[in-house]
């Protein structure tokens, strides 16, 4: 698929980003996701310049197999004053390997005179020479041109002039690099066009988010007839990031009509998104355009019969595409309908028994009220929906009391201890543990307790602990909110509790989350087939 | 300034975001920081509909007073089939006492159908009854047309003729919303040209985010004679969220020099930025355009002389201008000309001293990459500085040893205790105390062994207790940072404290709210003349 580049350097420009660092192995499995989503090409990184990404395209041979995506490696134009058969640093872009090489030129004649401290003249032959030397030993060139707007604007002529004599030598795009990332989508318009009329050749664009209109900005570009973006994983770069890949392939794909991905593969953005995150070490971000979890989210409150009846009225497009769900948030403008909706969502059949609808819709309101919060907690919500619908299911276990201590000893040591006393199965369990504090303590201490009695909670461990205090004004007397995070290594759940007590809204919310932990450890054995 | 209005809807719209819960107390404190930044409209809740928005218009009349900004009540035109008088919901936003109402109404002929199920007609004379009405009363009146661009490319008549019936009846501003956030900027350019053409009233724009593009497309629609624009801080709002007001003022201010804010609040763009973050109990996006902290952070490498010689060429703006500062991200050089600055700010002299800045320099780098945080927490940076210049202060009380006990008795009751051992003015005191929760019980046992020999402290009490989790992927065992404002009365301070376990964290920030306000009274004691 030439007509149409989507070209990836989430490996080079995204990485950066402050606090990004990807090692040769991290590199390799971004690679793999990316051909995985489809892209045609890949910037692996400046071998010669880093010497990882001398090492990351040296492995590449051998470990990376792309399916759609060609490896792309990232060098700049020969220095001034030397022949480029001479400059190491071009020898090194085409000892790397990589079939198609994009070349950083300068187009803004004041970086020329004073970053690169040469001559507007020198600066031409460092494009000519340099892209005519990769494409005699048979190399696809393209050429970033830096700073093409600014440049653009202060002189026109030079900016054009430089695009030419890259297109003059063979380089198949060029380019338009918003590097200070200060345009508009009208700016960006009007350049293009403007560009589009004294150059012929084959055009791209390159956006940085500083105004928060790269994803605008890159598309504005492609509909005045750029045919070829560069893109980051979830926006990762410098500053404020890149265009996001995910955003732009969004537009592309669902709002502009462009099939420019293969077959299958659009539904697989928000997984390959989430993946990405992962190993750039970021949480996803939530609230991201098309793949974040909340992104198509809705607090039902008073439009969730209509929801119900029509969700294409209320999303700007089907979640499924992207591998996306819509999402019924419950709150406290919750009603019946939605706590319908939701248990559907969940799978528990709550609609056929009006009266445990009504109960929940009013637990859900008081609790609501006294600063339990649902929507983040599915799972403490679906114990809440099941207790309801099945009220003869019995706890997997009963606290009897517990007991939490933390103390800064004399000698400066901190230490927390927690003991809990819990009724498994008829039986009086008492375990001590110690923790990193009090509740890292309190879930020792319980899972040391049930374990026994439930070994398959081996599996499920806390993932995340969040602490909101409401009515802050109260200070430390205020109620406090903890919402928890549980795993069991495939699947995640999140749990709530709320109490004045710090300590015992985490404990509530524990409870919550290794019970739900073992609802679905439970369900999944009564699944299993028979062998 | 009623050329343009810049309308905040952070406190409705924004308030959808999943994970956001204003209190009354929040709610007021938003609309405090929105007016400082000077700000036309701030929308402040649903009265009527919300208890909670019905609480904040009431307090609003006695507590809150704005300079530059005028409050909205946010409602729905009235209920088919009912008169206008009649609907209690109508008179909730006259009984607001709000100057300004804006009003929600259908102008996609499918939602009137089918989410509203009335007709075409029916919804044009409830737009129209309910806009006479209250400007009939005084107010004056917005109309938000819902689902505005999808209804326009379904049915423009209709949509057209819901907007006519809002400016006959005596509406200022009309509001094209693209509710489920699906426009590109080239289709908000076509759709507000076409709409122009057949309408005389004033435009305003309000865009959802979900396809990244909500900062451009507002951008985009100004730039076409739109002079409303809503937004929310940070772009928080449901799902992806709206458009954000930082975004869109930078954009405005800086790219399309249109001096909307008043003079000289265009730099308190950061700071605001952070505190509504705060009150949202969110992080601040570190890559926010304009506001981040990494916005305008180069990785140096390369270019770190060029950058040092002409900034102007990397950055697409002064950073100064919204209050933001460039940093250079491998040299230390930021650091010391902030903590003179700082240290200037807060009356220390330190910069005579140049041993003791670099030291202070030293210290913050090592503790904000461990997760302190100074932005937030003057007060104990001031202690940090002071400690540093005048190093034979010595701290007003010594820790010795505590421990903290929450316990869940079989009864059921939830209790927490604690007790200290401090050493005040060579004195060994002990004092237990019990509290609401771990960190309640420390303050109380903490007050209570040093007001006898400090009495000036008892006028010092806690205000407010922030926690959050860093690093959240290992669960319990994450570092907390923990915020504790402080007041005596007449001013308030924050501290901070940072460690694995949250009731050290909370100690650290106790301890230093507790000596920043002794601190406090003896310069106060000293500078009030002898009687």
């Amino acid at each position: 698929m030439d007509e149409f580049h989507v070209y990836d350097t989430t490996l080079r420009d995204g990485a950066q980003r402050e606090g990004i660092t990807y090692s040769v192995a991290d590199k390799l499995a971004v690679a793999r996701l990316l051909d995985e989503l489809g892209v045609g090409f890949i910037e692996g990184g400046w071998p010669g310049a880093l010497p990882k990404d001398t090492e990351f395209f040296e492995r590449a041979r051998t470990e990376l197999e792309l399916s759609t995506a060609q490896l792309v490696a990232f060098g700049a134009t020969r220095k001034a004053g030397v022949a480029v058969a001479d400059d190491p640093q071009v020898q090194a872009l085409l000892d790397s390997g990589a079939p198609v090489i994009c070349l950083v030129a300068k187009s803004d004649v004041r970086h020329v005179e004073q970053a690169l401290r040469t001559t507007r003249e020198e600066n031409l032959a460092m494009v000519a020479d340099t892209v005519r030397h990769l494409v005699a030993a048979d190399r696809r060139v393209f050429v970033d041109c830096e700073h093409f707007f600014d440049g653009f604007r202060y002189d026109a002529d030079y900016a054009v002039a430089v695009m030419q004599a890259a297109y003059d030598a063979g380089a198949s795009v060029v380019v338009m690099c918003d590097t200070n990332g200060g345009m508009l989508p009208t700016g960006i318009q009007r350049v293009v066009r403007e560009v589009r009329a004294r150059v012929d050749g084959r055009l791209g664009i390159h956006c940085q988010d500083d105004t928060g209109c790269a994803v605008a900005n890159t598309l504005t570009a492609v509909e005045e007839g750029v045919t070829h973006v560069q893109c980051t994983a979830n926006g990762y770069g410098e500053r404020t990031g890149n265009a996001d890949l995910f955003g732009v392939l969004g537009g592309l794909v669902a709002k502009l009509d462009m099939p420019v991905l293969p077959e299958g593969r659009f539904a697989e953005m928000q997984r390959i998104s989430h993946a990405l995150a992962e190993i750039a070490n970021l949480s996803p971000n939530t609230h991201q355009p098309y793949v974040g979890a909340s992104s198509f989210a809705h607090k039902a409150g008073l439009h969730a019969s209509a929801i119900k009846v029509a969700p294409e009225l209320y999303n700007h497009m089907d979640p499924a595409d992207v591998g996306n769900d819509m999402r019924i948030l419950v709150t406290e403008m919750a009603g019946r309908a939605s706590v319908e909706l939701k248990g559907r969502e969940l799978g528990v059949d709550i609609a056929s028994d009006p009266a445990a609808v009504a109960r929940v819709v009013e637990i859900v309101k008081s609790r609501e009220a006294e600063g339990w919060s649902y929507e983040a907690a599915d799972a403490s919500f679906e114990l809440l929906l099941r207790s309801e619908v099945e009220p003869d299911r019995h706890a997997p276990f009963d606290l009897e009391s517990y007991r939490v201590i933390v103390e800064h000893r004399a000698d400066g040591e901190v230490v927390s201890e927690a003991t809990v006393k819990v009724i498994v199965d008829g039986r009086r369990v008492i375990a001590t543990a110690e923790g990193n504090g009090p509740v890292n303590a309190l879930d020792q201490a319980l899972r040391q307790a049930v374990t026994e009695h439930y070994p398959q909670l081996r599996d499920v461990e806390l993932a995340d602990y969040k602490v909101r205090i409401l009515e802050g004004r109260h200070g430390t007397d205020a109620t406090t909110r903890v919402l928890i995070g549980s795993t069991d290594g495939d699947r995640g759940w999140t749990t709530v509790g709320v109490h004045p007590n710090v300590v015992e809204s985490s404990w509530k919310a524990l409870v919550d989350g290794v019970s739900y932990g073992l609802l679905k450890r439970r369900e999944l054995a009564a699944n299993r087939p028979a062998e």
